[in-house]
C-alpha cells in the first residue's frame, strides 16, 4: 500500500472492479435459461447496459472485505460472501421500490416501473435465492463449517431486514410512532446487514469470538449511523449534492427521525404544520426551518455522530490490522460527511 | 410398521403433527419481535388461527422425510431440511398470489387481500430468509459439508422456482406458447422444489451419487406428473371434488398444458373459440367438450401417465429401502389419482 495515497482510495481501486466481476458471474447463467428477462431486469437494476449506469456504493461488500483484511484475511477469498451480501441488498432494494412506488433509483427508472410488479418481486426473489447460492465457492477455501456459519449469520440477517421492513411499512399507517420505534426499525431495515457484512468478514477467517462480536458491533453501529446521516440529509441536505429536492423526505411525508423529534413536541410550530397535512415543495424549505427550530437538526446531527463514535470505539476494540483499520475509519467517516 | 395399515398413511400420521410443529417452532421468534404483523400475515397463510384452517397437502417435506428413510436415514433428524422446504414453498405461494391478484387460496383470503401487497412481499420474504436460517441444527446431525450441500441444492432450487415463475407470468402476455416452453417452465415452478426435496433427503443420508440422482429424478418427475394431473383437473376435474367451479382454468384464461395442446390445432373448434376472448363459466363445459376433441384430453392424461412412471422407475433404480418405499409409491399413484 502506497503512503501517499490513502488506504480506502487504494482498496476501492482494487476491489471495486473485482466485485463488480463476480457480481456480473454470479448472474451469468441467467443469461442462458429461457426466462432471459430475469437477466435483463437485474442488468438494468444493476446499471450494466445503461449509459448513464451510476453503480451504488457497495458500501456493504466494501465492509465484509475491509473487515476481513483486518481480522487478518485476504479479501479476494471472502469475494464469494461480499457478492452475496451486495446480492441480498440489492434484492431488498427492488422489492423496496415496489412496496414505495418508487419510479425512479439512482436517476433512472426502477424495475417494477419498466416491467411491473409481479415480474419485478421475481426480480428480487430471484437475486436473494443467488445469494445464498453463491456462498457454495467459500468453503474451498474457508472449509464447511465457517462457510455454513456465513449462510446462518446472511439468513438471519434477511429476516431482520424484512422486519425492519414490515415496521417501516406499518409507520406509514399508524398514528403515534415513537423514536424508540424507529431505532428498532432501522436496526432491522438498515443495520443488519451492515452487522452481517462485518460479521462475515470477520468469521471467515476464524477469528476469536471477542473480537468477531465488536467487529460485528462496528458493522451495526455504521449501519445506524449510516441511516440517520440519510434522514439529516432528507431534510437539511444540499439538493446540488444530494439530487434530490429540498427537504424532499418532507414532501414524502417520511417519518424519519428528525419529524418524529419534532413531532414529540406536538404543539411546536412544526408539528401543527404537519397535522395540517401534506407538504408541497415550496413550503418544505420552511418548514424545514420549523423543524430545526424543535431542536430536532442538532439532535439528528448528534445521533449520527454518536453512532459513528460507537462504530469506531468497536472497530478499535475488535484491534484490526493497521491499513484496512485505517480503510475502515476513512470509510466510517466519509459515509458521516458525506453530503449525498 | 404394520402390515394391516398401508405404510404412507402410518408415516403420515406420525410425521405429519411433527412438522407442524417444527413449522410453528420455526416462527415461533417473530411473535416476540415488535413487528408483530409478520407473525400475524404467516399464522393466517398456515391456517394456524383458522376455524376451518385446511392444511396444505405438505407433498415437499413428506417426500424429502421419506426418501430420507428411504435412503436409510431416520426421518426425525432431517425435519430441519423438511420444515426449510415447505417454508420455501409457501414463499412462493405468497408471492404467486400476489402476482396472479388471487383473493382467495384453500378458501380463504390470502395475505395480500387482507393486508396488501406490500405487506404480504414482506411475509414472503421472511419465511424465505428463515427457509435458509432452519438449516443450522442439521449440521449436529449430519456435520456441516452434507448441511451447506443441503443450502445449495435449495438456493438453486429457488432460482429455478423464480426463473419458472418468470416464464409463466411472461406466458399469459406472450402470444405463441410451445407445448415444450411450457415443460420448460413447469421444470423450474413446479418440479424443482420436489427435484429438491428428494436431493436433499437423499444427500443427508451420504448415499452414493448414483441412488442420490435417481431419488432426486424421482422428485422431478413426481413434481411433472403432479403440474400436469393439476392441469388435467382444472379443466376436467369434477366440481365437488377439486372445490372449483367446471373448467375453471378456461374460464381464467390459463395456459395450461390442455389448453396449448389444442391451440397448437390453431383450426380446432377449441382454438378458434379461444382466440374469441374469454369464456364465461356458463360457456366452460361447452369449451372443455371442444377441447377434449382435439385428444387434449387423452394427451394430457397419457403426459400425467408417463411423468408418473418415469418417477416410479427412478425410484426403483435409487433402491429404497422397502416399507418408505411402499409409501412413496403410494404417494405418487395417489397424486396421480387424486381427484383433487
Amino acid at each position: 500500500m502506497s503512503t501517499t495515497r490513502p488506504p480506502l482510495a487504494v482498496f476501492r481501486k482494487i476491489i471495486l472492479p473485482e466485485l463488480e466481476k463476480g457480481l456480473q458471474e454470479a448472474l451469468a447463467p441467467w443469461k442462458e435459461h429461457p426466462a432471459t428477462l430475469l437477466a435483463e431486469m437485474v442488468a438494468h437494476h444493476f446499471g450494466w447496459k445503461a449509459e448513464n449506469g451510476k453503480p451504488g456504493k457497495r458500501v456493504r461488500p466494501l465492509v465484509l472485505l475491509l473487515v476481513h483484511e483486518a481480522a487478518g484475511g485476504w479479501w479476494h477469498q471472502a469475494l464469494p460472501a461480499a457478492v452475496a451480501v451486495e446480492l441480498v441488498h440489492n434484492f431488498s432494494l427492488i422489492h423496496d421500490d415496489i412496496q414505495d412506488q418508487s419510479r425512479t433509483r439512482r436517476g433512472r427508472p426502477t424495475v417494477w416501473s419498466l416491467w411491473g410488479p409481479a415480474q419485478a418481486i421475481n426480480a428480487g426473489d430471484a437475486l436473494f435465492a443467488q445469494a445464498f447460492a453463491v456462498l457454495a465457492p467459500l468453503q474451498e477455501t474457508f472449509g464447511p463449517a465457517r462457510s455454513l456459519e456465513a449462510v446462518q449469520v446472511l439468513a438471519r440477517a434477511c429476516v431482520a431486514l424484512v422486519q425492519g421492513q414490515v415496521l417501516d411499512l406499518s409507520f406509514e399507517v399508524r398514528d403515534r410512532v415513537t423514536v424508540e420505534d424507529y431505532l428498532t426499525m432501522i436496526r432491522g431495515k438498515t443495520a443488519a446487514l451492515l452487522a452481517a457484512a462485518a460479521d462475515i468478514g470477520a468469521l471467515l477467517t476464524g477469528v476469536e469470538e471477542t473480537r468477531r462480536r465488536a467487529f460485528r458491533e462496528f458493522g451495526e453501529a455504521l449501519g445506524l449511523a449510516f441511516q440517520v446521516w440519510d434522514d439529516y440529509l432528507g431534510v437539511w441536505g444540499d439538493p446540488e449534492q444530494t439530487g434530490k429536492s429540498t427537504a424532499d423526505d418532507l414532501v414524502a411525508g417520511k417519518k424519519t427521525l428528525p419529524v418524529l423529534y419534532g413531532l414529540s413536541q406536538p404543539e411546536s410550530a412544526f408539528a401543527r404544520r404537519w397535522r395540517q397535512g401534506s407538504i408541497s415543495p415550496e413550503e418544505a424549505p420552511e418548514v424545514a426551518r420549523l423543524l430545526a427550530e424543535t431542536g430536532a437538526q442538532d439532535y439528528t446531527r448528534e445521533q449520527a455522530r454518536r453512532f459513528t463514535q460507537q462504530a469506531l470505539d468497536a472497530l478499535q476494540a475488535a484491534q484490526p490490522l493497521n491499513v484496512p483499520y485505517e480503510a475502515l475509519r476513512s470509510l466510517t467517516e466519509e459515509l458521516l460527511g458525506r453530503a449525498s
